[in-house]
């Protein structure tokens, strides 16, 4: 997919700042940008800049996973971990991952290799049998309601449409969901029984949760009507692009402050830290919420697979090597990052055309463009061999109300064909955008 | 836990049948037999045959399974299987489990480490989202029943009472579950939705279904009312204990001649092949199934670990290997089962007291006491340090009617521990049955 051609021709165009522009000259842009756009469709591009999956160089990293054991298949508590048995995973596992959320073996349970699923399923409990007896069922009710800080994250929302919980999008601001909003709908409606948060990296603006914003999170088990949860899906926690990033604040140390430690599940996985299909979830909460999803999971499984578990423990020992391992994905990733930040930078920088996000760490950068135009733009750029994100998919039920944001993700394709993904991106947004002035 | 010594004690022991012995006969029986009790009490035995767990020797078969891989994560479809996606499997995958269910590819979904699980979805979806649609979902009507082959497995009958869905006990045979109870159920009542099946080596008795009885299960879902499913649990289905055995009728081949293929979900694993909790599940039913379960566990799972998936092709690599690794399974096993069956024989022939299985396959010898002294029999067992499987536990709601049944599993223990735990047992039985004659 020829991408070293296309770099040089984007770099051809430069429409001046769109409200400032006169007629004819937006007139002139709109020619060249349609001559190179042009261009770009007979390069034959056939890219995708959709999804958050790590590359081949950063899967390459874990490959001593397999065959780590080495024929010893014995854990911590003696165990066998090849046979049957222990739904809540391996004592040297839960030690190591609930470090990892910021809470304790006790307070920890480890699952298959799909934080999604344990989400899944903590929902589906809560809302048909209830975590604290069929009585808390949200089901009872006829309304059950969740808030989507939105931009956020599509999986999140397709389980609330699946499960007929309804949504609400909250603003997302740079410190998080905009809390005077939460704390207002959580104050006027009970039938809202939680909230989504990805809170360090969040997907897709980046942000990290501030630490005031944390701890209005955290006290919001009191503020809310019975059995409310916020689903902390941390699934970024340790996924820093560059040494120095903001910390987030240790949301259940500050739910132990405000006695509000059943109403947050925590979650994490390793897809992001060794193989994306073949890690291993877990998750925090109260034991009294642990012990009531354990029954319930019981009914469904012999228990996750623990070979997998000792390997994990074994390959990533403990949350220094952790660290050390996490900088070599930062070592791929952020070039990726800086080659679309550098080209939005260079093309679209006060062009009045949009913003975006520069994220310290995770897998995604947002981008809004001017209102109406995220879902022309991701047309213009599919049509020309060019997958991004389906626009709308960042919002609850698909509907982003401006049509205006558009996530990139920039960690699967080789750098080569990230320069090229970005390349035609800017071309599409300054076309749409000079389209959508003179129309 | 000095099992040696238990052993040769026992067979001083020999009441003679229970019906024709005199009274002072029987006075005589039980004073020995509460001898030897004492004896056996004070060995301090630790012992558990309670569960179908495979034993180290076993799962020793299978530690070339990590490793394997040696760094080429490539499936037959070139996908990098440490990578996300792919929800029903890899290729090579869904061919070797299909064949070892009797089915095509196509046909075939390949799950986590659980069949359990598989199961667990299945049921759930066809109650609450209806696999043809929300009009064919069995929670719209108020009462909904499943048929229970009883004894059966534990696990089915905790899903069917969790889920809500009654739950009908019916007799089985030595071909299977009568068949006619079945088919007069089935066209009496149409709130009964399905019914529970391990048609080879079968849980606990260790019959394999007839020809006539699997033609018969395959021509149900035209007898019965719509969207009946049979639960197909081929959990042993290449665990058989000798090279000659009894061959399972191809269930696949009579739905498709009774135009049935959408009312049958098969199953199956490896976790009694390879690893019990590391292993491969899968399933089989018709496209139209497995495309609207893929639909539904899309919300629930990033797919499952492709990299076990590829372990285990490349481990089991096809049919006829499988067989051969089966062998020295059997290797192991074959000589506890011998144990059970011989001290049975040797202690409980014509004496009265019980009948028991003698199963070419599977996991399970089922013995049935003479009625109301199953819980009297496990309770003794229990009170000198041997675990067995709970009395009831074979029959739906735990409820034996006639409190019968009992489930030997020698897998797990040692062959010198299995020798001890059976030791035991016929003591036990003896005991029980003649406090009972007395009384």
């Amino acid at each position: 997919m020829g991408a070293k051609t296309s770099f040089s021709m984007v770099h051809e165009v430069h429409v001046v700042n769109i409200e400032q522009a006169s007629n004819s000259e937006l007139q002139a842009e709109l020619a060249a940008l349609q001559t190179k756009y042009s261009q770009l469709r007979s390069l034959g591009l056939k890219l995708d800049l959709t999804r958050g999956k790590p590359g081949s160089e950063q899967l390459n990293l874990s490959d001593a996973l397999d065959g780590i054991l080495q024929g010893d298949y014995t854990a911590s508590d003696g165990s066998d971990v090849r046979n049957y048995g222990g739904i809540d995973g391996l004592p040297e596992a839960k030690k190591l991952f609930g470090a990892m959320l910021g809470t304790s073996p006790e307070q920890t349970l480890i699952g298959g290799n799909s934080s999604l699923t344990l989400m899944y399923h903590t929902l589906e409990f809560a809302l048909t049998e209830g975590i604290a007896g069929s009585q808390s069922a949200w089901g009872n009710s006829d309304s059950v309601k969740f808030m989507c800080p939105s931009p956020g994250y599509d999986r999140h929302f397709a389980i609330c449409e699946h499960l007929g919980i309804e949504m609400i999008a909250v603003p997302m601001l740079d410190t998080g969901p905009d809390m005077d909003v939460v704390e207002g709908l959580v104050r006027e409606d009970d039938t809202i029984k939680g909230m989504w948060c990805v809170p360090r990296f969040s997907n897709p603006t980046g942000c990290v949760y501030s630490f005031d914003t944390v701890e209005r999170i955290a006290a919001l088990g009191k503020l809310a009507g019975e059995n409310f949860l916020v689903m902390w899906d941390n699934a970024y926690t340790v996924h820093a692009l560059s040494e120095t990033t903001s910390t987030l604040a240790p949301i259940s140390e500050l739910c132990a402050k405000h006695g509000t430690a059943d109403s947050v599940f925590q979650f994490g996985s390793t897809s992001k830290i060794t193989f994306a299909g073949s890690g291993v979830a877990f998750l925090s909460s109260s034991e009294r919420n642990l012990s009531a999803l354990k029954a319930h999971l019981a009914f469904q499984t012999i228990g996750p697979d623990k070979v997998n578990q000792l390997r994990h423990v074994r390959f990533l020992q403990n949350l220094e090597t952790v660290f050390s391992h996490m900088a070599k994905h930062a070592n791929i990733l952020q070039p990726r990052f800086n080659s679309v930040l550098k080209t939005l930078d260079a093309e679209l920088s006060g062009m009045g055309m949009g913003s975006w996000t520069r994220p310290e760490g995770g897998y995604f950068i947002s981008f809004d463009a001017g209102p109406g135009l995220a879902k022309k733009i991701v047309q213009l750029a599919d049509d020309i061999g060019v997958k991004l994100t389906p626009a709308g998919a960042t919002y609850p039920y698909g509907d982003d109300p401006q049509d205006s944001n558009i996530r990139l993700a920039p960690s699967f394709p080789s750098l080569e064909d990230v320069q090229a993904c970005v390349d035609v991106f800017v071309v599409c947004v300054k076309l749409a955008s000079v389209q959508q002035k003179l129309s």
